[in-house]
Order: C-alpha cells, then sequence, then structure tokens
C-alpha cells in the first residue's frame, strides 16, 4: 500500500464514521418502496440504524411523500402494477427535485422481463446509487447471466471492472456479495469485506443494505453513502456472528449490532482496500 | 389521589385482568387489514396474546368475512386500490352490524391525501376505536402538524386534551406515544406509563397495538378494550427491556413477554393514572 | 408393528434422509406465491433449510419464472386480483411442464368464497400436492365445517380418511395440526409427530410448510416430499421447545433447528407411525 492509497484510506474511514454520526443526529426520513418478503425486515434495520423509514408505494402519494423525503429507494423484488406507477413517479419526481435515490434491480436480467424494462426505464431518471447482486449488476453491464432466481450466481469479484460502464447511468455502483465493490468517478474501486456467510441465508439482507445505503445518501455524497453502509452491514455481520453463529439468533443479533454500531467499532472493524489496478 | 378516583383505579384495574381473562377464554377473531410492513408482526403479536387474527384484505370476501369476525381493525400504513375498497365494505358492514372495529390513521394529516381522505370517509362508519400516534390524532382533531413520514413530530401530551373532540365520531380514543392517552365518555383521561424506549425503534409496534385493541375489543367496552391492550404493551415492553435491552433481542423477548402475560403480572405492573383536570 | 411395516418404516427413514441430502445438493429454485403475513417468514425457512426461494406473483412474469423453477408453492392467504392471476398462469405452466407445484387452499371453505372459487379451478392444474390444514382438507373433501378465521377448528385425525377422495386430483393430501398425516396412492397412510405446541401460536407456520413441501417435491416423490418436509419441521419444532419454550425465542430457535438438521438428527428425532387400518 503506498502512502497516497494510506492517505485515501484514513480519509475514507473517517468519512464514514462522519457519515454515520449525521445519520444519528439527522435520522433522515427515507421513502422506500420494497418487496412483499422485505418490507418488515427493511424497516427494522433502517430503524435500527436510527433513521426513519417509510414505506409509500402507492401512486397516488408517490410523488408528494418523495417531496419530503431526504431520500428514496425503489426495490424490484415483488413488483405490482401499482407498486411500479409509483416507482416511475418518486423516480421521476427524486431526478427533477435532485433527491437522491437508490435503485435496486432485484431479479434483472434472468427472464423476468418486466420488472427488467421497468428497471431500463428507471435508469433515465438516474439513479443516484445502483446496487444489486453480481447477477443483477452484471446483467444491467451486459454480461450474459445464467440465472437462478433472484440470488446471484456469479461472483461480485467478476463484475466490478464490467460495471464502471454503468456510471453513465448514476453517480456509484454497488456490489454486493462475497466481497462488496464500490464504484464511482470519485473513488478508485473500493472493495469491502466481512459479513459473515450465515447472511445469504437471511433473506431480504441486500434489500435492507440498499434501503440503509438511500439513509446515507440523505447526509453524505454517495460514495460515501454506499461505502458506510456497506461497512455498516459488514460489521454488523460479523460480530453478529461472532456471537451468534446459529442462523436464527444470527439475525436477531445483527439487529442488535446494526443497533449498536459506533465510531469507536467502525474504527477498529472496518475491513475496507482501495483496489489500485481499477483507477 | 382522591378516594374516589382511588376506587375507580381500583375498578379499572379489575376490569383490565377481566378483559384479559375473557381474551384467554374466547380468542376472538379478529379481522385485520393492515399494512405491508406489518402484517406477518401483527399477526405474532395478536396469536402472542392468545386471539385468532386472520388478514383478508380484498373487496371480494371482506363483507362475509367482516360478518364473522368478533372484532376488525383497519390500518392505513400502505394502502391498495383493493385494499381500501375492501376497507370500505368492512367498516360499513361493521357499523350495521354494532361490530366493534379499530381505525388505525397510519400517515393522517401531513402530505398523505389519498389516505387522509379515506379515513375521513371511514369516520363515516363511526369506529369503536381510533388509535394512532400524537402526530395523527392531532391532525385528525384540527391541529396543523409538520410531518415526518408515518412516525409522530409531537408530544401525546399535547394532543390528548384537543383529542377530545374527535369523540364525536367515536366512543374512543387513543393516543400511543412516550405516554398513552386513552379519551372516551365512560372515564376521564387515563393516562398509561410504562413500555420501553427501544419501542418506536421496531416498526410497526403501534399498528400492533391496534390489532390488540381490536382484539379486546370484542371482550370488553371501548376504553377498557384500549386501556387493557395499552397496558398489555406497556407492560411487555417493560419486562421485555429488563431482561434484553438489545433492539433485536428486546423484540424477541417483548412476544414472549405479550404471550406470558397474566392477571398476577398485570396487578403487579399496571402503570396507568386517572387525570383529574381531564374530566 | 408387523414385519412388513416395520421395512416400510426403515424404508421410509432412509428415502427422508435421502430427500434431504438432495435438498442440501441441488438448493432447488422454489418458485412461491404467498400471503402478506408469511412472505418473509416463508422465504426465511426455505432458505434455513438451505433452498433457494423467489416470491415473483405477479402475472407478467409467472410464466417465464414457473418455467425455470424447480417446484412452485401457490398460497391463498391474502389474494389480491393480479396474484390470483398470476396463480392460474404459474399452475398451468407447472402442470404443462409436469413440474411439481404444492397448493395450499388457506381458508378453504367457510364464508371466504372467491378463493375458494380460485382453489377449485386451480385443481384442474392438478397440484402435485395438497397440503392445508384438518378445516381446509377437510371442506376440501365435502366436509361441513364451522369456521373460524384461517385456523383449524377440527382435528386432523377426524379428516384423514375422508381426504383420501382428494386423491383425484392431486398425487398427495399432507394434513397438518396436532398430528400430521401424509396420504398417497404410494404408501399407507403415515402419520407424522412431533413439533410443539407454541407452532400454531406463531404465524404462517403452514405456510412455511407448505413452501418446504414444494422445495423437498423438486428432488423427491410427492409423498416423500411431503414427509421429509413434516419430519424436518416437526424434528425443528420439539428441538427449538427443548431449548426456548417462551413464544418469542422459540421461533427464534426454530430457524436455528431448521438450519441445523442433519441425517444425524433426523435417525434420531424422525416420529412417524404406518396407519394400518388406512392403506
Amino acid at each position: 500500500m503506498n502512502t497516497s492509497t494510506q492517505a485515501l484510506q484514513h480519509t475514507l474511514l473517517d468519512q464514514i464514521c462522519e457519515a454515520w454520526l449525521k445519520l444519528q443526529q439527522h435520522q433522515p426520513l427515507v421513502h422506500i418502496m420494497t418487496n412483499a418478503v422485505a418490507s418488515n425486515y427493511v424497516a427494522n434495520v433502517v430503524l435500527a440504524a436510527n433513521a426513519s423509514p417509510a414505506m409509500i408505494d402507492n401512486p397516488f402519494e408517490a410523488e408528494s411523500f418523495a417531496k419530503i423525503a431526504a431520500a428514496i429507494n425503489l426495490n424490484l423484488g415483488t413488483p405490482t402494477t401499482e407498486q411500479v406507477q409509483a416507482m416511475h413517479i418518486a423516480a421521476e419526481t427524486a431526478h427533477r427535485l435532485k433527491k437522491p435515490w437508490v435503485l435496486d434491480p432485484v431479479g434483472y436480467g434472468t427472464v423476468l422481463h418486466w420488472r427488467s424494462n421497468t428497471v431500463d426505464q428507471l435508469l433515465n431518471s438516474h439513479p443516484t446509487i445502483l446496487r444489486g447482486n453480481a447477477s443483477e449488476i452484471g446483467a444491467l453491464a451486459g454480461k450474459r447471466i445464467e440465472s437462478k432466481g433472484v440470488d446471484s450466481t456469479i461472483n461480485s469479484a467478476d463484475v466490478y471492472l464490467q460495471a464502471q460502464s454503468l456510471l453513465a447511468h448514476c453517480d456509484c455502483v454497488a456490489i454486493s456479495g462475497e466481497s462488496d465493490y464500490i464504484i464511482s468517478r470519485d473513488y478508485p474501486v473500493i472493495q469491502v469485506s466481512g459479513g459473515s456467510y450465515l447472511q445469504p441465508r437471511v433473506t431480504a439482507t441486500g434489500c435492507a443494505l440498499g434501503a440503509l445505503i438511500a439513509a446515507y445518501s440523505a447526509v453524505s455524497s454517495p460514495a460515501i453513502a454506499a461505502l458506510a453502509a456497506h461497512v455498516h452491514f459488514a460489521i454488523a455481520g460479523q460480530r453478529a456472528f461472532e456471537r451468534a453463529p446459529q442462523l436464527g439468533r444470527f439475525n436477531v443479533a445483527f439487529l442488535d449490532e446494526v443497533h449498536q454500531l459506533n465510531t469507536e467499532s467502525i474504527r477498529q472493524y472496518a475491513n475496507f482496500q482501495i483496489l489500485p489496478g481499477a483507477v
């Protein structure tokens, strides 16, 4: 690690701490449209981080609520006709008002054409941050993916170089997987490590991460928001696993840890690397 | 506390115990239409209290199910067109059959006009109990509220005097917050204390409380139903926090405690006051 | 227990172990349309068993997803117009492609006519396995049932003989209750015991069992799939209760145990009987 990389790493760590402090201070209102599987868990994770989630996903209230929200998270897990209408309205509102919003294209590519077309249209409203697993982001970046439902079948490390092309449509791309990658124009690619192998065995963790990114995007720049949320999740996952390595108890402990994070634990446990080749 | 206040307090405590015993005995069927975030949690809380929840929220079955239910709970958290149709049908059915029903006007006032108009119409079917946080009840009572999503931004104590005007539309108003207030024509205002500061950090606790009030309303008078449900919640929250002061574990312990309540713990932990000035 | 019954019991135990091993190995993609109350819990249970759930319940993607799924689970708990359209498409696709699918007719009979008619139509696509509680299966088999919401009011033992008539519409009928019954043309009626009295106090356990049966049906014959899933659930419920006899903690422990099952614990704890009179 050369000196400038080391300096950047320190700067980023400071910025993560600052983002977390601002999140606690402002408790931003996050307008969330997410899937039926995820909604309870997502709300609980966002509340645990001390932000303020509100799931408003009907087309009749989408515009007025998007206007008062500090950030927006749209997740395509189980779309309905009304919810998709609401998403278009919220995305356009966010774009018009330069409000940060996070797009989570669950199941993109694969055989799920309706949502994939919806995602393609939503990209016209220029999401601030595009977050997904490697299959979804890979498919968006034009890679042919073999599909297995909505979970990723390819490795995040195989996708992050191609994902740079997606910066034409957004300010930041965040890929979750065994390692996470944060891609932006502001920094070299940042790889986030940590978490637990149990996390993919709990449903909707990716969806909750997307909502947490949105919460952070209300108080920091896109790349720092994605980085801070990923580090928050990775630390909580790692510490929860240390205490509770059984699936059910892990998930309970994970909420404890999302809630108990502080700048001390961020400084002690944050595990991210700047990828030099990817500058 | 003068003698008659003391006597009333004892009477109310007896009635809470009786309501709880009847709930265990009858395990009433509660017809619930609630939001996507809350539905799993609400069902689990109602089951934990030994009542029998059923979420039937389509317009094609709303009338027939409302007819066989012992009580109904309508919650405006994430309305859809079909669900709102079903709510109107259920409310009218309940009104016609003089069946107790609880209206939870989530997000009322604020910028959420569709649901607010829906709530205004539902009031024509005279809900038995209107329950909400201070922002919602305050807005319904005509107070100008600054909105922050669906969580309350004002204090419950600032609202309960104005809330008396809402008794024109219902038999009882229940306001939840740091302290809870039960307002009816039958008793002076009753203030319920207890719970835990972690409760607002768990999503849908207010929604679950609304469903629990509906369950109790099947076996007792409106004001006693609201009081018993609030005391049930407050004791469970307080005891859960004593055992498990971390967010994830608190929520698990809360379900344990909702389930384990009995008349002995009601008598030991119930914490409510009659507000003399508010008679 | 005569010799041939004993031999069959041993064979079945081997087949349960084999089904579990195949489930771990193939982690089949299960296409699930379930109710709003259940979706998070169902996904977590299926993930805990190491299968791969995906909730795709819109009519625009139902056919393409049914084609790539290994098995399908349709659950009528909280139908919407769009979801019912999607169910018809998925059922027809499964039938055409001879793909295993599980029908869970939540609330069948009773006063819930819309869903009951939907179930009657779905039976034309010949579900591989029909699973429900005794009230639902009894009503399907023509028994008059007194209704109390969506929970069963009659005993599973009173229904399993009549349920044999339902084999005209499916390959296997699975009835859950205090005891569970697996009815097929391949074996005598099998009774599964175990679980915990707390299970009916956790919402959506039956719904999760239906999805788990679907997962097993991707890797084994209908009767073995139903048997293996019921035994999996019964062991997890029993062991969870031994460790955690309080409602909230029981539910957490149950997920631990669903995840930690292995062939050793299957052989040690599986508790099922072949009912000789029912051959």
